[in-house]
């Protein structure tokens, strides 16, 4: 049933309305220069005076639900003062939003994108609570966990918000002693950052998990993850995408053989994951004067790190001169020669780039490191990079710290940030000036004349039996130009239209809506026109 | 690729065991009774070493993963205790639980029956914070307020978990200034409340909203809410359901003219809400000694309350010596007939049922309200009827509270409570003895010898590219009786089996799992005969 404001006209778009006026004037049998006074029509109800109404009236009407979604971000949208409403202000949380309609529709087309990718790979689905004890959060995140939602006790359990889908997976893993799983999960996590909304940059965020967990041969896994990442970005065609590629042993190999002490590994390695915001030089400074490394050391860094190739450059590496006797070195590059091998089979290899900057803040990496970056859009005027879409990698110990024995299952995964993608998703539709349908209704049912509300809620209830997606307005007696009107707005392809003739005839009126063009069928063979016409061509 | 433990051979279910030797002797061309001594086959690789080790050995395997779902319900499940571990109990909070591959696909299958629905009637879909402003729950729950999660205080906004999902719509309503919109919204809420996990109440749970907000004509939004809960209930096949339906109107007028003073309308409401779960006595007894009321009027409430029927008892009560003067019961009793009458047009009365006991908890509703009861499946083992999974019903006044002119926007709606379905489909599932799928893989890609790992992943790279849901195995060389179990115990319709030979002829063997049935295709026709085999029939 339909969302027409009560005995509102149309008004948006007003270009519609000569062509209403003809089509009207077509069923009355009238010219359009004759449409100023009417006559009685052959639906026998009151068309005319709706119609003269139209014309002479000012005329007002969009509904606030087919008007665009306003932003309703946090304290920036829909608010108002303490002051003014003298009880609070109507916002939602910092750096959270509300998604309406057209964004989820946008979401949805993503989403359902990621999900094909996800089932093309066999994996199964999971879910877990939005929140964990608070020590489950514990020691996994580094510097960050001050930015871990904690819950109020309010007598019971200490509960923290989730801060990303990989500790929970690991915990459940754990928790339930599996060998192996490939798995994903999509779902919301909860940071209390600086938010920068505008980037697509929230505290309430979505992220699209794919992981698997088992004990397998070397790179095999590792690759897949790759060939996924590549088969989203794709697929959701944002144009061009680099797949950056690392390994934390080769991080560890470079920092020892530099002459890194063991316990700054860690640390040099949150510095190294600055360069994609920072310059060298910062990056330099924050290693010498933060993290006391010699200067001498940093600079031996500084020419590792800028290092970027494919498998020539993991050739020139395996033997220079620095690296030839780091065991972890090796380790990392003989991983990534493989890994590059798999990728080529797979088809995935031509965006992936070995880039030695690449380190990921995560602590709990232990191999092969990734990153997925577009690359500007033309039309949407960016340059460079607009930035990380994806990330991920191996972390073989995270599950062995759940369990009481240590018994650890290794693990190799990858998290998509639907919020940039989506964002990016929703400017090139804007762009291709794309207009997306929030609803999926296939047929407006509605009535030339007064009396009509039973007759059309018995279709309403044919379509539905038939399967067939309708609705019709809420009003007993609704204007037949907001009928047609909001089946337009709506880009609802077929009106089924009656009128009291029409009910004795036992026949209706199916009416296509952007041509206009109409015909009159037999009630009994409504369905199956309306099927046939409604089939993809 | 394959979830396939490490270097394990198959154990469960042993009874595939004689059918995979007769198929193996097939391929090499000898009779099940020559399968204790193999010459080399057709495939040129050793099979038979693999199927020799199958038939003498003491075999285990079940991938974890492929065992039905642990449960592991909060405090129940996987838990182990803080003396063991030395570190922490390893659980999920209080009244949570995670969901297995086997349970998401359980959950997947009532979903999309429920959005089918909503999308059958044009809604379009929202989503909101997990958490709101404290404020914002503030006062619209009354006693039940105490159940709310609060955030703790980390400086910043005061925050609270929401509680359900029609306080969050009508906030997100009056915010953008919304006049109509008919939306659905499927996430979960948090309720502090006492978990009784085993009959599906815990304290994150989904709800399933779908709700019309708008100034239109009496009714008609109403019944559509009843059609919608009728078309939930039969396409999910859960076998006999009542809808019970009740007027906030009828019921103060109930207690107005037996006598309730204004003010306790509410909590005498609250008591009969009650009726559900406890038997009048006990009812009574709350309206007397905790809420003061005379006894000689909760006799009178006694009375009403315990009516039951459809038109007859509405047209009864219209003339009723004591209704008869209450403008309020009278206002109830028509809005009653309208809705039967276009229930009937919408061809949904055949459940619908005018229940005086119905009330209703929230004290938000201001209408119609209506709560849908399963009736007991004799294949379930149960008696009566099984419980609440649908309720909701008309508040006009919600979105006036978070406006600050009190401009309000007439709502109604309702809520499926997505835990009990669930648990009623599994329990239907596992009565009819179905085994779903928790992938959606169709195509295994198989070796029959060593060496094959790149020749497996270009052909998981073709099917991908050809939309073909493909996995393979994570070793290099996996055993071929594991690969064949796997794709059995999944249920993966095809296997497509790759040897040396095969990749020198430059074909491709196609098996049927189910029928072990096998043919050899040119690889150049692989994709096409995949495609054809794997359209439904």
């Amino acid at each position: 049933m339909a969302l027409l404001a009560s005995g509102a006209l149309p008004q948006n778009p007003p270009h519609t309305l000569p062509s209403l006026q003809r089509w009207l004037a077509h069923m009355s049998s009238f010219s359009p220069s004759e449409t100023k006074d009417f006559p009685p029509h052959s639906l026998s109800c009151k068309m005319a005076e709706e119609l003269s109404q139209l014309v002479h009236k000012s005329i007002k009407m969009t509904p606030e639900s087919l008007k665009p979604d306003k932003p309703s971000q946090g304290s920036k949208g829909g608010e108002h003062s303490k002051g003014k409403s003298g009880k609070f202000t109507l916002k939602t949380p910092k750096g959270t939003r509300d998604y309406g309609p057209t964004e989820m529709a946008v979401r949805r087309q993503v989403f359902d994108i990621i999900y094909s990718v996800f089932h093309m790979h066999g994996a199964v689905e999971i879910e877990t609570p939005v929140f964990e004890l608070k020590e489950v959060l514990t020691g996994k995140y580094g510097e960050d966990s001050k930015l871990i939602y904690d819950l109020e006790d309010q007598g019971g359990e200490i509960l923290s918000m989730r801060y990303d889908l990989t500790v929970p997976f690991a915990r459940y893993v754990a928790m339930n002693k599996i060998t192996n799983i490939k798995r994903y999960h999509v779902a919301r996590v909860y940071r209390r950052d600086n938010p920068a909304m505008t980037r697509g940059r929230y505290r309430e965020f979505y992220q699209c998990d794919f992981d698997i967990a088992g004990q397998y041969d070397a790179m095999i896994p590792d690759a897949e993850c790759v060939q996924l990442v590549h088969q989203v970005l794709s697929k959701l065609n944002l144009g061009d995408f680099t797949i950056k590629i690392n390994h934390r042993k080769i991080l560890d190999g470079v920092f020892g053989s530099c002459g890194v002490p063991a316990e700054k590994f860690r640390p040099i390695c949150s510095a190294v994951d600055k360069l994609d915001k920072s310059p060298w030089e910062e990056v330099r400074k924050e290693m010498v004067e933060e993290k006391g490394l010699n200067e001498s050391v940093a600079d031996l860094i500084g020419d590792y790190v800028k290092f970027s190739g494919r498998e020539e450059l993991i050739d020139r590496l395996k033997s220079d001169e620095r690296l030839e006797n780091s065991a972890d070195a090796q380790a990392g590059l003989n991983d990534l020669s493989l890994l590059f091998q798999y990728c080529k089979s797979l088809g995935c290899d031509d965006h992936v780039v070995f880039d030695m900057g690449l380190a990921r803040g995560l602590d709990y990496y232990t191999g092969v490191i990734y990153e997925a970056v577009l690359m500007a859009g033309q039309n949407r005027g960016e340059e460079g990079s607009v930035g990380s879409v994806a990330g991920g990698g191996r972390y073989d110990g995270l599950v062995g710290m759940f369990d009481p024995k240590k018994k650890t299952v290794p693990c190799v995964g990858v998290s998509f940030g639907i919020e940039r993608l989506f964002t990016i998703q929703e400017q090139k539709q804007r762009a291709e000036n794309q207009k997306l349908r929030s609803t999926q209704t296939e047929v407006f049912v509605a009535a030339a004349c007064k009396g009509m509300v039973h007759e059309r809620l018995k279709l309403i209830q044919l379509l539905h039996e038939a399967g067939i997606k309708a609705e019709s307005s809420y009003k007993n007696n609704p204007k037949l130009l907001n009928q047609l009107q909001y089946a337009e707005d709506s880009q609802i392809p077929l009106v089924v239209l009656i009128g009291e003739s029409e009910v004795e005839a036992g026949v209706v009126k199916i009416r296509e809506v952007t041509t206009r063009e109409e015909a009159t069928v037999k009630r009994e063979e409504l369905v199956a026109t309306l099927k046939q016409r409604l089939a993809p061509k």
